[in-house]
């Protein structure tokens, strides 16, 4: 295993201090609890939102802590669920008085924790509800998911209804938003190769030379099938046909477009499939109205990408253009 | 060779397409050359920043066009120096009247290059000028050039002598102000494996299970010493002490940090890196006024890392703490 770290056993709280030292002006972190919050929290009057999961998917989530994102981020250890006292101390920490809105992956360890956390937070007397994002069509159940997962639509919940909470929507608007988008989002990824937990020292599973995997988790978890490496427009073609197969499309449509790289895939080669995912967009008439290119949702050093596609209304489309400030989310188009 | 890619001769093309359909707000390409300009080139009056060198080190250089930072940038073919004639066409497609400023890394064909084209645009009267980077402390001279290495500080030059330039200096000013940070700025980097150019199908060199190469340049070329692989700390260690050694650092200095990743390296494993740089920084009584952590300046898919000082007063603080708007590069501290 080749990687840039001390010790497998504390690099989640050395990244968590690396990140704090990097950007102070955005988040501070709990004290005893790899939790980040905006260095502002709590924001009085505001919803917060708190999300998390395991560690591995930099910049998720801390990356979107700060204004018009979340308040929170809760970091369990790598490909892990984080423990209920850790989200609780979050939601404690952001809560402005106007409740808490959890996002969570579907995961059934990330569903579990949060919802004991929300259980433990409102025994204090704070208004907690939750949305559970499962935006994966690859696969219906998988290693550690009953239903579909939940992979890098997510970014766009964060994005979008964290600018909902920002204009001062209460918690049952915030929410209805964010099911909003996850009702509307529609995501899929493949491998070219696996990733090594720095605990377990060794690839959670092998690719041969020209193959790769179609419908990954963003734990290396199986997809759809392997098949033999092929040029990026079919691979793309892949994901797309799956994807615009599960929600109505309609020329005229408009969406937002993220292509995801999994954390060790060039960017360059992201652009060659944005530029397919364009053209194919282009030729049904769906209109895009955003794109994001980069790496949002990663896993480790996992060679391989994504495509999300967000169907957009007026609303949607508002929220997602408004002004957010967090360490990894950069605003377009104004 | 795993690539999300259709072929390999038309990968820079296609990865332009790719850029300019995610994001027509910042850049459109000249016909016929793989040159990005601002959307709104050319900015009357403002003196103009043109960047590049050869694809593959994404973001750099078509993600820091916009307000505040580059007016054009010239990709070549991956590792490539681009030619004379493109160089020239952006030169005129981002004039604006008030000059052109030519932002080089220090590599022999790049430097050719530019100086050739400068030539042919002043033959049609513009007013040119160029600063050449030279950070990298690592060697003295390398497989592609004489002098040090341009590497991930030229993003610093292209932030300072581009908010230099939106607020209205003139060429002499702005070129002042580039050479000053490249005066004051230091990289040195290190792989943990090799990258394939495209082309070439295969590895560009090789490295041992536990081997890793200090020093590397952005191309792969060849560093200090190869040795096995250590604990993050101390390869930290390695690339500081060589850069602190190269200027006089006094507590009391302030600087800007940039802990730039090689491509394939994940976001953790540079936070984990970043937390030795602040502490030891600490230690030493030198103030980071800024951090930067992240991939702004690759290798394809190379894992592995720089680190970047620079030593700022009030006006470079100033220039780096001005906005932009670019597709790759995130202000903060606003």
């Amino acid at each position: 295993m080749k990687k840039l770290i001390n010790d497998p056993n504390t690099v989640v709280e050395e990244m968590m201090e690396g990140i704090v030292q990097a950007y102070p002006q955005y988040v501070r972190k709990l004290e005893g609890f790899n939790v980040l919050v905006r260095a502002d929290a709590p924001v009085n009057g505001k919803v917060a939102l708190v999300s998390g999961g395991g560690s591995g998917h930099e910049p998720a989530h801390g990356g979107y802590v700060g204004k018009g994102m979340l308040d929170g981020a809760v970091a369990g250890a790598v490909f892990t669920s984080p423990t209920p006292d850790a989200i609780y101390e979050a939601i404690k920490a952001v809560n402005g008085g106007a409740g808490v809105l959890l996002v969570v992956k579907n995961y059934t360890g990330d569903v579990m924790n949060f919802d004991m956390a929300k259980e433990m937070a409102e025994m204090d007397g704070i208004k907690v509800d939750s949305v559970v994002v499962n935006d994966d069509v690859a696969v219906e159940n998988s290693t550690w998911t009953t239903g579909r997962r939940g992979i890098a639509g997510t970014v766009f919940v964060h994005k979008i209804a964290g600018a909902a909470a920002d204009k001062g929507m209460t918690l049952e608007e915030v929410k209805r938003v964010g099911e909003k988008v996850i009702a509307n989002v529609r995501s899929m990824g493949m491998a070219l190769t696996p990733c090594t937990v720095p605990a377990a020292g060794k690839p959670s599973f092998t690719l041969a030379e020209n193959e790769m995997e179609i419908g990954i988790g963003i734990h290396g978890e199986p997809g759809t099938h392997r098949e033999s490496v092929k040029a990026a427009d079919e691979i793309a073609d892949e994901l797309l046909n799956k994807i615009l197969a599960d929600l109505p499309y309609e020329s005229g449509d408009e969406v937002a477009v993220m292509v995801n790289g999994m954390g060790g895939t060039p960017l360059m080669e992201l652009f060659v499939i944005n530029r397919h995912v364009a053209s194919v967009l282009k030729e049904k008439g769906i209109k895009v109205y955003r794109t994001f290119v980069g790496e949002y949702m990663t896993s480790l050093e996992m060679q391989g990408a994504s495509i999300t596609l967000l169907k957009l209304d007026d609303e949607l489309k508002g929220l997602l253009d408004a002004p957010s400030d967090t360490i990894a989310f950069k605003d377009f188009g104004r």
